[in-house]
Formats: C-alpha cells, structure tokens, sequence
C-alpha cells in the first residue's frame, strides 16, 4: 500500500496523510516558520480538523523524526546487521541507511535539519546519535577483526561515511536516474572500498 | 596575519573585522534571521558605523560568499591541479577543498546554506555549480584516463565526494584532533581509493 493510498481521499485526511503534507510544509519552509495555520490551508482543512488528529504542531514533528528513526534503527535488527563478519555487517547498515534515505526521504530530510531546539528535537537528535554510534562501533569491531585500514580514526571514518550518505537527501529525486539499490552500491563502492585492508 | 590582526583593535573594526563577526551571527541566526540592529549590538557598533563600511547586509553577504568561492576557485588555478596525470589532479583538488573548508570555515558554511533565495544567493550558487562541474570533468578525465573505475556514473561520484567533504563542516572545529592535512589525507583514503582502478 502507497502512502497516497493510506490516505483515506480528499478531504478527509487521516493522521498519516496530515503528516505526508506537513513534513513536505516542514521541509518546504523550516519547521519554525510553518504554522498550524499554513497546514490547514495546504491540507484544505480548518485548524480544528487537524487538532482532531494531533495535539500539536510538535507532535507533528515527534511523528515525522520517529518515522525516520524507527526505520534507520529497524535496520540494526536485521539479520545482515547481527550476523556475519563485522565489515559485512557494516556494508549491510550502510546500503540500509542508503535504502531507508531513499524511501523515506522527506522524514529523514527532517531529521538532518533538526537543530535541538525543542525537547523533541533533542530526543531525536540522542537517537540518532545512539545510531551513528552503533555504526561507529562496527568500524571499529571491522578495524580489529582486520578487515578495515587501522590507520584512520573511526570516528573521523564513521563521519565521513554519513557525510556521504547524508549529502544524498541535498540532491536525490524518487524517479531518477539512479535507483536505491544501485545508489548503495554506488556509496559502498566510493566510501568502503577504500577502507578494505587489500 | 590572522583574522583577529587584521582587525584594528575594538571596537573600531574595518570592514574585514565586520564581515568576520557578520558570518558568525548568519551561521548562528541564519541570514534571514541576522538584521543589520542584531549586528550593531554585537559589534558594539551603531547601525550607520557599520553601514560606512558596507552598503548593505546584502553587500556583508556577498563579500561572505566570495571569500568561500575566491578560495574554492583558486584551488583549481594551483600547479598541482593543472599539471600531471587526472587522478593526480582530483586528488590535489580534493585536497584542496578540504583545507580550504578548514582554513575558511564560517564562510564555507555560508556558502553550503545558501538557498538561492536572492540575486547574491543565485550568482554563489552558479559559482559553486561551476566549481562542481570542474571537478566532475576532473572525474570524467580520470575515468578516461583508466585511473578511475568505470563503471560508476561520474555525476554521481562528485556528489558523493562533495557530500563527504562538505559534512565536515557540520563537526569540524578548529583545534580538534585531526588537523587540515590529516584530515585531508583520511578523506582521500575513504573517498578515493575505492574508486582508484586496482
């Protein structure tokens, strides 16, 4: 099912199709000068009716950054993620940080602008810096196995990797040219193959 | 010289001494946020001081964005960009624009958050693409040349090493642990050798 599909048509939104318009309102204007006000015009719908669905502006934003960490963490639970070699398993993370980027790209285009501002900001940026320390332990667990250069600092290593991947939200479009699968492999290619001990 | 020397003493700044303090508040504030009153108050200055030695907040913006670009550009004019084989020559430029994002950090920052919002806006962005395209020609010739893997899209190569390089930005502080050239050296070795043909 699409996410349109989840919507239940105009103009009866559901609390999922409130959310689809409103991140795209988020990211379009910043979350600070984006009212309530604005979404109601956008959705169509009076201020009251979006109350009917969520609390607040902040819950709003609590939904959307949820979205996006619950994916990137569902990927740390995978089967590829726990078993296997540790530079296996770091490939196996990044080519699903590269995957969850692309499908939900609008949530986690939020959560990279996320400056902890707010209460719900600040929680979300602690799981996503529990995430990029997952990573990080990996690059370590893949450096003393041996699998990856032990010169470098890991880190310096896991943040270049998701300064790659993380620049993808500034430029992907769904229907381009590249594909997920091929954008993965395209980002293991550049960011890992130089880390393999040869 | 420093930045600081260059500053004739407090509270009678030059131009340099206002622009420097200027990008500190657009990167704290955003542009958009930062008035010409916000920047007196933190100069110590009253509005019509500042408006003797530039015309406009506009004009600030600017002379900010051209520090960033003046520098990117000049890596490219550099001996170690123009002679030797092309993989030799990404590698200089890369390297290059990894130092100046070190050395010229506030203004580089700048330049990475602009938006195209306004005439100055839309001219460093069209500077910056300029750059890019260099760059992803530097790519291309390196390809050609048999140096580089062929089998990835160069477009996308240069997005994703420019996506690596620009992060920095986002964690980098004068006086960490990793200086310019280390830094440098660890992006090449994550961003490039992968892609280098074994």
């Amino acid at each position: 099912m699409t996410e349109t599909e989840i919507r239940r048509g105009r103009p009866g939104y559901d609390q999922r199709g409130i959310l689809e318009v409103s991140v795209a309102a988020f990211n379009e204007h910043g979350y600070d000068a984006t009212s309530i006000g604005m979404l109601a015009e956008r959705l169509g719908l009076s201020k009251s009716a979006i109350y009917h669905h969520v609390s607040s502006k902040d819950e709003l934003l609590e939904l959307a950054l949820g979205e996006a960490l619950d994916s990137l963490e569902g990927v740390l639970t995978e089967d590829g993620a726990t078993t296997g070699d540790a530079a296996d398993r770091l490939a196996h993370v990044l080519r699903g940080a590269v995957r969850v980027l692309v499908d939900k790209l609008p949530y986690v285009t939020l959560l990279l602008r996320v400056r902890g501002n707010t209460e719900v900001e600040r929680a979300a940026l602690a799981r996503r810096r529990a995430f990029d320390r997952a990573v990080a332990s990996l690059v370590v667990e893949a450096r003393d196995a041996g699998s990856l250069r032990a010169d470098l600092d890991p880190g310096i290593v896991s943040r270049l990797l998701f300064g790659m991947i993380n620049s993808i939200a500034e430029w992907y479009r769904p229907g381009g040219q590249e594909d997920a699968d091929q954008l993965a492999a395209d980002v293991l290619t550049v960011a890992l193959d130089g880390l393999r001990v040869k």
